[in-house]
């Protein structure tokens, strides 16, 4: 009796992959769930590598920013924090109507969006429109809205590097868009050839696809590089000569570590090679990274530079509406992030030495985790000059790759997960990024504290050691 | 030179409605920006009656809810809090890995799931499992998560009301999916009839459509009323019969201001009539509503009751694990919800007040609008039992009407902007809910202050007296 269920799955959704989030972190839940039901595993604590989440790893909030969202939340704090703190809470009390507690324009709130962008001004030396701005529960929100917004069929396309951060797969999977990969160039720094990215959009098109972006990702994830600014220019140039949108994901703008390498903005190298009316670029950023790390808040902005067309730019304020608006304290948080405190202001001091010293300590934890990569008996590993991974190459034994073949298995895959077993240490295999056929990787976090770093390094290398002697 | 970009937006995004802040709230957007440059006006401000968007319009935070969230958000405030903030803050901390600034696991924190079950529990005398919970940035993003996974083209189908929120037609088309309506009856106070739920998905299987699931929205939005549990039932066992899963949006749960009205939840219904093993069963709660109103903090709630398929489940957590996980200020929101002050704790007393403060208000302003619209000629309007709104049924002169038909425009469209225009009224035209062909509504919030809502209640007579004038 009744009618049974239709339980079918629409298959975009089953398509869609997340390895930052995939099979080997379930694993890992699972081993965590067991010690703490007292199994006897060979190591006492699961070490979350696989994703950029620095707070989980023990890094501490900025303190201004959470005074001033405490300050906001929580009426009759005041007296508890410095006069720039309860000003800056003020200026925003008098100027969100309702607080954090109400929804604001889809957009978001416009006096937070003016200090972002002062603080894009500020960074470029070139002039940010408060009205180009979209505040994001996330960048990810962005990457939903825009691939939403250009994906009609599978006959559309986004060039996307590989490796690649797996949102982009995931979202344009989801929408049913078509990726045209790029590989970046790892002997290069995993910087991107530009006759590369014309062989891939020419026969992209040759087989009918209707290419309308590309994607960056500087600093890059999983690759850990930061790009010279000719490499950008370069890129900017292919896409306005292209007609292809420029997305531009910048969420590590903040995490260069190397000498001698700095981050420019993608809206500025489209303004000084003069390109601002040829293309249009999106750019994020996302207060989940930099010394700030609030993942769990959710907040980032998209800013629309360049020439771009009303049609477009209608349809991403109309998928805004649709979502309401980001929360609140993301948004405030954002506009901090973009412009904190100012030398001579009561909270600078202490700001500028939380700031210094969590980006000094991440730098120091880069070095120490590539270098101790690089020990490792076929293992390469391009210096971590920003971000926060390590992303090696492995040459595994030809034994190795034997047996995953006759067992269907995927080698990085097989790799990670072995080590996950071993050590306790989640990574995140090369695969779930995408990467040259035939070459191998894993992309690590060097997140865990100073102290932790050292532990995980040595794990690394007694399991690699074990690893490769099984197969001598 | 260069190729010209594709400037093509996806049919899906351009089709996409979304009344709540469609066009009408962006000619009031402009208003206040004319107001704020010195223009003219016949008002002195815009007051927003198109959202349920309480602390805008003046509503104050539970003060015990914002307590702990600056206690968790920022160290050193203990000695500002009761102890019973302290505790709950103190127990947060001890379980939230790296506190509200980190991902958590894609569902939610377990330990906020769980004092979300206990409030479940305690509610309906029927436990729940934390682990059938999925902790949401909103109930709206919950709604795009199942709509992505039931919807493979435009052959799915999901019976919604008419009138509906209007959410639900946007996933709907977003997705691609179809709208099968039935229509709620308005002389029965919005209730649903079965007959017609029976001929409306007899006649969308005959088109060839894959019906997959019913929407309720109880108690109702746009129409501000609270279903019998009989009708409840009868709906749970249509959707048993014809394998329907069953979609209860009760974001509304804790605004039931009638006497002899009561709240039943559709988890309950389905267990006491029996129907665990014969539906699945999808519940939306919302930080949003109820007497905390907390719109901007973005958080929610969806749980899976009854008999669901894996597959489907699957799914939902993939979707979840792409999106990394609802911001944690939002999480920790909705565990006090469901789980707030208990009597003899410190913070009780302050927080029974304001809640049974605001939901008395609420109660008074509700009869108060509701018995100012039913005053006018030409409008009935049903009681707003409860959620936030009122929705007049308009009777509109023929001449009114003729003049719409020659000028190509909606009649309650017309009449919603004549009413903005001279009075700074922001409400939505039935239109953008759907209702009855030839019947013709608006949704007007009753969430002005006490002080405002008298205000509002003479303009809308004033108003509405001229425009009957006009026809005479």
């Amino acid at each position: 009796m009744g009618r049974a269920s239709d339980n079918s799955v629409n298959p975009a959704v089953l398509a869609a992959e997340y390895a930052v989030r995939g099979p080997i972190v379930q694993k890992a839940q699972q081993l965590e769930k067991d010690l703490a039901s007292g199994a006897k595993l060979p190591f006492d604590k699961v070490v979350y590598c696989n994703i950029g989440n620095p707070h989980a790893l023990g890094q501490k909030p900025v303190t201004f920013f959470r005074q001033v969202l405490a300050a906001l939340d929580c009426q009759g704090l005041d007296g508890a924090f410095p006069s720039d703190v309860v000003a800056r809470a003020q200026e925003y009390k008098g100027s969100i109507r309702g607080g954090t507690g109400a929804y604001s324009e889809s957009k978001g709130v416009y006096v937070l969006r003016e200090r972002v962008a002062k603080g894009i001004t500020a960074r470029d030396g070139i002039k940010c429109d408060a009205d180009d701005l979209f505040l994001l529960d996330g960048a990810s929100a962005g990457c939903h809205h825009i691939m939403n917004v250009l994906i009609k069929s599978a006959d559309d396309a986004i060039m996307c590097p590989i490796p690649q951060y797996p949102l982009y797969s995931a979202a344009l999977t989801l929408y049913g868009g078509t990726l045209t990969p790029y590989y970046l160039d790892e002997e290069g720094g995993w910087t991107l050839n530009v006759e590369h990215l014309k062989e891939q959009v020419a026969s992209a098109r040759a087989a009918g696809k209707n290419v309308r972006a590309l994607v960056v990702i500087n600093p890059g994830n999983p690759t850990g590089n930061v790009l010279p600014d000719e490499n950008l220019t370069a890129t900017a140039q292919f896409c306005a000569d292209e007609g292809l949108m420029l997305i531009s994901d910048e969420v590590y703008q903040e995490n260069v570590y190397a000498d001698g390498k700095k981050f420019t903005s993608m809206r500025k190298i489209v303004h000084d090679a003069g390109l601002t009316d040829k293309l249009a670029c999106l750019s994020f950023q996302s207060i989940s990274k930099g010394y700030y790390g609030e993942c769990g808040r959710r907040g980032g902005y998209m800013e629309l530079t360049g020439n771009w067309d009303e049609g477009i730019k209608d349809a991403l304020l109309k998928l805004a509406s649709i979502a309401l608006c980001p929360n609140l304290a993301g948004q405030v948080c954002t506009s901090m992030v973009m412009d904190p405190p100012k030398q001579g202001e009561p909270s600078y001091e202490l700001f500028s030495k939380e700031r210094d010293d969590i980006l000094a300590s991440l730098k120091r934890r880069s070095i120490k985790l590539s270098a101790a990569l690089n020990a490792l008996e076929g293992v390469t590993c391009n210096a971590a000059d920003g971000a926060m991974y390590c992303f090696p190459n492995l040459t595994f034994p030809q034994k190795f790759m034997d047996d995953c073949v006759a067992a269907g298995k995927v080698p990085d895959a097989e790799y990670c997960s072995r080590l996950l077993l071993a050590t306790g240490i989640v990574t995140v295999p090369g695969s779930g990024f995408g990467q040259k056929p035939g070459t191998w990787h894993y992309r690590i976090t060097f997140l865990p504290s100073e102290e932790d770093i050292e532990g995980v390094a040595i794990k690394l290398a007694d399991f690699h050691e074990n690893f490769m002697a099984q197969y001598k």
